[in-house]
């Protein structure tokens, strides 16, 4: 047995953890004899039989319209990197509770003993009969990209890789009441992205699937731009994509006048390059737990800032996203998730605050009940509008 | 969406399984901001670092210890055969509310999209991380025997096929419940077993363990003995340890002057063989929905009848044991479910009737609540006698 020392003092996270952080439980109750001749063998028999002629009848009788699974192979876990499946556990269960409290769905933890391209895809699809949708969850990147790819070709139900979409969609919905705040559209912005893994990736995709008006991408060497060479395949598609106007050299140097900086890193940026920015700057510096530049820093030059803490106004929080992208997903029956799904969730959170905007309100709780209502409706309607839906 | 006309109009099963029949809950409530600090990001990094450096932490800060994975490739379901494993899942369902209602184990429905051996191998392996045990289920012979023995070996957790043991479980207690009303005990008794699958080699190798005084296996094509050729590996080593008589031919031959007749196939037994017993003779018809033969025919030459249905006295029902046999296991780590932690789990069923002891009453009900409370605490105390137990 545990003895109390292994249990950090003064912690709450371990008492709270304690046994684990959901559970399942019957759906249906069973009190005597007929109840469990209903629940199984005989009456199961009889609604297995119904499925096994018409599958269809699955999604009517079975948890599978409502079940995701979460899934990991534990490279990428928050910001502790490469800690293995099991460490990568009460991220996954915390996950699960989340995507039950905000979006109604059944969520299992499945934390895959390998790191094998192959082996992960082959593993999901082998598990994936029993379940409506499969969230992707800290898996490295550009593996991830792949990962997702392939899983989204294979599967006939949503796959969503929630460190690259849940981020980009909570990006895109601030910046465009950080926008609107500061009396611009997200046509009228160049932004500056540190980062090109699994977020700076999606995030740069869906700003410009919405229209940004130009965006570069830095990484570690600095901007990528056509004359990079050895990016491989996903910082060549960045490169052939962004950066119009042929940045090179550090990402500091790419600020310089522009309108907005979407850290995605780990990285540092110091005060003046937030200060060489465009008047009206939206700064968003969503490392966790440190910040790429202090918002109390930050705050001296830019108009508005954003992070990815709780303990600072505008929280780019993914419990804004993924509880309601897989709830309007899974109640149209949704075959994948359209980029105009990421977009309608991405309007339908910034519209829960449209009437109480300000530089310091430019997202919602995850707390605001309007944003489990709104972003479900959302992403249903724009399943039906792509032709991915599978019931009305 | 589907229409009404999907649900036959008289059969109260489909209204129970619409939805689903369990779902997954949080076991904390999250109620604000702070809750989502502990629960999720920045605290749950600290449990998930803890666990990072001293992997054992996992049974203490997640819900593995609790958490039971109900495998199936939908190849031997129920009595329906090879049906799939989208039209398993409700079976499953069934499983994990029994797991939960029964033992308070959180069970989780897999339904794999392979019938290969090796592949149904190497995915269990490789989702194994966040979970305590593997139950397997109607999962076809002789496949399940190497899937089972295989997992065994790989895997720390314990790995238990319910079609085999569950079963054989209950019917041990069964039998030496029937053996005491009737005046022997097991050593005293002749066996014939109907049925080589799963739970008829599985029956078998209980009985012989519990020291049952001889048994002879049937199969479709008659008695299994030395003399038979081309039996395969399962049924070669059933010939070597079962039939000391040496019986040939059928299995109502076999029957002449048996004690005990167990039905674990789909087939027949006429009236006429179950007369040509041994006197006090004892029938366990198991087959279902359809017992080999029906408990008013049998009742007029033998003096203990018991069947797999629930309309009539003595239901040899493995939700007697499963639930337990995890529960107990689960309590005190144990690595396997040994021989022992079976025969311990058989004597806890069959001491919940001994104070009312009848030949209508060998087995106790699922609903007496000593069963959830007897059973895990003989397989956890067996476990820790066999030295297989994890913790004390």
């Amino acid at each position: 047995m545990t003895t109390p020392a292994d249990e950090p003092a003064l912690d709450p996270a371990f008492p709270l953890h304690r046994g684990g952080k959901i559970e399942v439980r019957p759906a249906v109750r069973i009190r005597d004899k007929a109840g469990l001749a209903l629940a199984y063998t005989p009456g199961v028999a009889r609604v297995s039989s119904a499925i096994a002629a018409q599958p269809h009848l699955a999604r009517e009788y079975t948890w599978k319209s409502n079940a995701v699974l979460v899934v990991t192979d534990g490279t990428a876990v928050l910001g502790l990197g490469d800690i293995g499946p099991l460490a990568a556990l009460p991220v996954m269960e915390g996950k699960a509770l989340l995507f039950k409290e905000f979006g109604g769905v059944d969520a299992v933890p499945m934390c895959l003993d390998t790191k094998d391209v192959e082996e992960i895809i082959e593993t999901v699809i082998r598990i994936a009969p029993a379940f409506g949708g499969i969230n992707l969850e800290d898996i490295s990147a550009p593996r991830c990209f792949e990962i997702e790819r392939r899983l989204d070709e294979a599967l006939d139900i949503p796959v969503f890789h929630d460190d690259q979409h849940g981020t980009a969609i909570v990006v895109l919905a601030a910046l465009m009441n950080a926008a609107t705040v500061t009396g611009r559209s997200l046509g009228d912005l160049r932004a500056v992205v540190s980062g090109a893994g699994a977020a700076g990736v999606a995030v740069t995709n869906i700003l410009l699937d919405a229209g940004i008006g130009d965006i570069a991408v830095g990484d570690s060497v600095g901007m990528i731009s056509a004359n990079r060479t050895n990016l491989g395949p996903v910082k060549d598609d960045l490169a052939a994509r962004t950066n119009r106007l042929g940045l090179s050299g550090s990402i500091e140097e790419a600020m310089r006048g522009a309108d907005v900086y979407i850290g995605v890193s780990a990285g540092h940026v110091d005060d003046a390059a937030v200060a060489s920015m465009a008047p009206d700057s939206i700064v968003f510096a969503l490392a966790n737990p440190d910040p790429e530049i202090h918002p109390e820093v930050a705050r001296r030059t830019a108009a508005v800032i954003a992070t990815g803490r709780s303990d600072f106004p505008n929280q780019i929080n993914n419990v804004l996203a993924f509880p309601g992208v897989f709830r309007g997903a899974l109640d149209v029956g949704a075959s994948t998730v359209t980029s105009g799904m990421k977009r309608a969730a991405a309007m339908a959170i910034a519209q829960c605050v449209a009437d109480n905007l300000t530089p310091y309100n430019i997202v919602p709780s995850i707390f605001d009940r309007r944003v489990s209502a709104e972003v479900p409706r959302a992403v249903a309607a724009a399943a039906i509008a792509d032709g991915v839906a599978r019931q009305l």
